[in-house]
């Protein structure tokens, strides 16, 4: 799958993923109208939808229906979202703009964004148990127990209060690669690990089935990170639509920093490689989930 | 049962509540020293711990083991003790005491906070899905979905934007009766409601003994918020451990200013008896229930 092909592909399904989020915060009850509003402004209307995508792609070799997989895809990006919406609060990482737009906090204010991210956050729950899903219970049980492991705190709350500590405290971990590693691969790789890894749940994988994709979800996860670092060192702000170099600027220890460029640039290639070969087992069913490996390997924003 | 056996019950339960709580935080894994022990400081030393205490006694009328029911317990207050840590924030209530102890923005810092609410909230949902629950993968979803029903964007967090929108906005909602009940029931009423509805899902009720438990706890969720009100609108300082007056003084809209005292008093009342009424089917066995709601409706803190 060249390019062309993959950025179509990924195009189609991030367009359904905001369908299956609009109907998911469709009727909103009696919830209030002013948090109805924030959480949708939160979750709607952009982004590469990349988690979503690996849940499809995965699910997809298992002959999983597209609509079942893309509910599990809207509950992980809910979760994706609120993330974003509390990191960016002024007492987090203090960002004012978010894919072009105004933060949820600059359009709104600080508690209406701890409240809608709270509520985004527990919306994620909420959507993996809706009758609508068409999955078993035991299932169901295994994404919440995934979802829950990868976002909370020996997962992505974890990895987000490692960052702050060198940001806001000045007390960055050990500068140990295997270290900085496992801390970083929490804040990103966990959610990237998981979304392979519902696609095996979905599809009642085999042992090695499930194994094969825990394998690509790491590899993916640790290229994601470095690739990161990378941009976030040589990285052009005007085309990231951030401040470049914040993370080095901060003091913090990147993989890049531990690494230094060229050999930062050799683990990515090998991640690269480690994520193709962990698919051998699907033969050309997963040239899809190889070209998403490639998209986030050389993305440059 | 007297309130001398009811208080001794209440203790032991919430014991108990503290030891599981402790099992469920003892581990914590790759995740930050910092995030662990501000999760631990938010969730352990104290709170009567009524939510526990009542999936507990609901359960019991089920002779489910309280082992399994505590379990379901600390996970619902995980809950709620994440939402006191982001209610506390000062960009939300601003309170810097919380039991008697700094909170935990005070004693730590907001972002610190934020995130360790997130952990909690999140935690509630992992521990719903431990193998060590001995459950059914039906019961964990009923409990998993009831418990982010109740605690999302339509129950408490719902609730918090309403109050937040009165105090900050000065937006208070339609001074109408039923209107402001709806509301108010979602900040406090449905994680009380929540609590008995859970011993109905462990104790695998039938269709009536459901709807007897969750008409007891519907009524004493109504009776907890009015008594709250009166509290708020007759409560001593000293005797509350935090400002009393402090809802009316801020403008909004509370079920006592909408009926006046006396007729807050007898739908207190009656809500009292409904509880009680409620619990008929289960005869004797439901003694500490109804001393629950008796407490609920008495308590003077």
């Amino acid at each position: 799958m060249d390019a062309v092909g993959f950025n179509a592909r990924l195009g189609e399904v991030a367009e359904a993923t905001e369908r299956h989020l609009t109907a998911l915060m469709a009727d909103a009850g009696p919830a209030p109208g002013r948090l109805a509003e924030a959480m949708r402004y939160a979750v709607l209307g952009g982004g590469k939808r990349l988690r979503p995508f690996l849940v499809v792609e995965s699910a997809k070799l298992f002959d999983v229906p597209p609509e079942t997989a893309l509910r599990v895809g809207a509950a992980l990006e809910c979760i994706h979202c609120y993330s974003l919406v509390h990191d960016d609060l002024p007492a987090m990482d203090n960002d004012e703009l978010r894919r072009g737009r105004p933060t949820v906090w600059k359009a709104y204010d600080d508690w209406t964004a701890i409240l809608s991210g709270d509520g985004l956050l527990t919306l994620a729950f909420e959507a993996l148990t809706a009758p609508g899903l068409n999955i078993s219970d035991a299932q169901r049980v295994a994404l919440i127990a995934g979802l829950a492991k990868a976002s909370g705190w020996q997962g992505m709350v974890g990895g987000q209060v490692v960052d702050l500590m060198s940001d806001k405290l000045g007390d960055p971990p050990e500068p140990d690669f295997a270290h900085v590693q496992q801390l970083q691969s929490m804040k990103t790789g966990a959610l990237i690990l998981y979304a392979a890894e519902a696609g095996a749940i979905l599809g009642e994988a085999t042992a090695d089935e499930r194994l094969a994709l825990t394998t690509y979800g790491t590899a993916i996860g640790f290229a994601f990170q470095i690739a990161d670092d990378l941009l976030d060192k040589e990285g052009d702000a005007a085309r990231m639509g951030k401040a470049a170099r914040k993370d080095s600027a901060a003091g913090k220890a990147t993989l890049v920093d531990l690494l230094g460029v060229d050999e930062a640039r050799a683990a990515l290639n090998e991640a690269l490689s480690a994520a193709h070969d962990a698919l051998a087992p699907f033969g050309a069913g997963a040239a899809t989930l190889k070209a998403a490996a490639d998209f986030i390997a050389k993305r440059d924003h």
